[in-house]
């Protein structure tokens, strides 16, 4: 039988965090708690994925999910390429690295799908665009469930129109990578707003992701109709999390976030360091190009803990991410959000009409 | 006895609405039907205020709100201005209009305090700035509730300190002015995130705002922690709501908002148009002397109907507003909120544990 939300003993899903947080051990913590843990293939070769995977089920025999990005077109513009790739020469020495080749690839789509089927991953999502139906057809034939991830009600259309099991609803509050079709238009609604549009135009279970860090803001999404909520960077602080140590510290603090394309060339929310600041309106709308570009000097910058150089990925609520066990976390936001519902809802219901008095 | 939001049948506010949609009769509808009206103090004299509280006091015995913009510092930078007025004499010529002086004003910030006072209106809410400790105590010292709106958590805990009976939390969605302090820094947090996260600073009481449209949105924000949810938009379709034509149109379309300082010189959010687009680089952060400069040309536009020339204020969630008496939609949205919060709640409870399968 395909995966299901209704099977999962707690509504939470731990968003796929590519490029480094995301574990197997995380995975695996999360979905042994009842939650749904989530592996990224993006950036990673189909061999590491399928080791990945099996490291997972050597840790739990629970479902899970994969995220696999839609490969875009290429970007045509190598004049813009070479121009960031000479801006970003000066950050590269300073590191001792050499700038990447600013090539595109489609991070090894097709052996990726194969992959999944051939795994009967429970569920597999997509991010940065729609799957054609056919896709969705054969991953479901093969025992697999497909989410596509949406940022506006037309996205959500055509996710609906695919054939996907179920929509996850990403608002402007996410940390990473905005999961919007077109990179050049990254969008901008808030995950409340978002549910309440995408909620009118499918039926479609949704996953609400986006500045969700506590039991609170799963009660919300929760009574706001998605049937769960995924939680990314309240996971990031976790020991299973691979999360470096700047990227921990810089969570943990309260500086404020800001959309950028300067270190990948998609829209993505990060918190706001020096990087950002100086190359923000220099970065041309080229993805996987400008990735592939700064992939070492970011490298280099996580390694000797230079968190003014790298991408500090986090959605707008980081101050509130914990250094808890991601199993521990699971079930005190779910025991949390049990409280909120139940709190909320009986203080709507006891509400007595006789107590409309006159000031 | 002061105002509390546990005195109302339904957690629901209208939002204050300056500039034209906010009516007497509007705020009287939400608050017979047990919910709390707004009048909007902003861009009227002191008198028109008054004649407004004692329309409403004729239609309702019920509370209410008055809306007051706390007074910013002035711009100063009259080369900016004259720069941008510059940049606009075509709009005003095509329109027909002069150009108002881009002047500085308080917008009767001490009489329409002191009329708030004598008239012991139920809760006076503020924007744009946290009024002094010593404005707050008068207000309560003479019947009022004070409630100040807020768009991050340094915001709430200076509001807190200040000892405002409530904060109104508005995220990102919303539209019309963002209350930022700091006119320069408007910020960008999503209403779910900054409830989350003014939770962690603060335990007033919360009233939520930005992008709420639906009674599954005000069950979100009250499960994510809220007394109240505040709807603006949602409010401008009523018929009692003084909206003009084209802005009506506008928010049953499907386009896109922005955030611009064009109209004002304060950024708020609006149906992007061509003047948005237009003027919206050129635009000093200047308040209220934008204001004053543009407001005849908006003024003639709206007359025109020309809704590609004034500001279309509205949330993230617009297309959703329904042409509902204002009334209908209070007690439409209660009921859904109210089994939104059922059913979420139902849903959480009644996952066994047993359930848990491996795959």
């Amino acid at each position: 039988m395909p995966f299901s939300l209704s099977q999962l003993e707690h509504p939470i899903v731990q968003a796929p965090l590519g490029g480094g947080p995301s574990t197997p051990a995380l995975a695996a913590a999360v979905s042994e708690a009842g939650g749904l843990g989530f592996l990224a293939a993006g950036y990673r070769t189909p061999d590491a994925v399928r080791s990945d995977i099996a490291e997972l089920r050597g840790l739990t025999a629970r479902p899970f999910g994969l995220n696999i990005f839609v490969p875009g077109p290429a970007s045509g513009d190598a004049a813009a390429l070479e121009r960031y790739a000479a801006a970003l020469r000066d950050e590269a020495d300073r590191l001792g690295v050499e700038l990447g080749e600013p090539r595109y690839d489609d991070d090894g789509w097709e052996d990726k799908l194969a992959l999944a089927r051939r795994e009967a991953v429970p569920v597999v999502a997509f991010t940065f665009g729609c799957p054609d139906a056919s896709v969705v057809t054969q991953l479901q034939a093969a025992g697999c469930a497909a989410w596509v991830t949406v940022t506006t009600p037309a996205e959500a259309v055509a996710a609906a129109d695919a054939g996907a099991d179920a929509l996850i609803v990403q608002g402007v509050e996410a940390g990473g990578h905005r999961g919007s079709y077109d990179g050049e238009a990254p969008g901008d609604i808030g995950l409340l707003a978002l549910l309440q549009l995408v909620r009118a135009v499918t039926d479609r279970p949704l996953v609400a992701t986006g500045g969700i860090a506590t039991g609170l803001g799963v009660a919300a999404v929760l009574a706001g109709g998605a049937a769960a909520a995924q939680l990314g960077t309240a996971f990031m602080c976790a020991p299973e999390a691979g999360t470096s140590e700047a990227h921990r510290r810089a969570i943990r603090g309260g500086a404020r976030t800001a959309l950028t394309r300067a270190f990948t060339g998609r829209t993505a929310r990060g918190i706001e360091n020096r990087f950002m600041r100086e190359h923000e309106g220099e970065a041309p709308h080229a993805y996987p190009e400008v990735n592939n570009l700064t992939a070492r000097l970011r490298a280099a910058a996580r390694e000797r803990g230079d968190g003014d150089a790298f991408h500090l990925w986090a959605g707008q609520a980081h101050p509130l991410a914990e250094e808890l066990p991601a199993g521990e976390l699971v079930r005190k936001l779910a025991d949390e959000a049990r409280e909120a519902l139940r709190s909320a809802g009986g203080a709507l219901a006891h509400r007595p009409e006789g107590r409309r008095q006159d000031p």
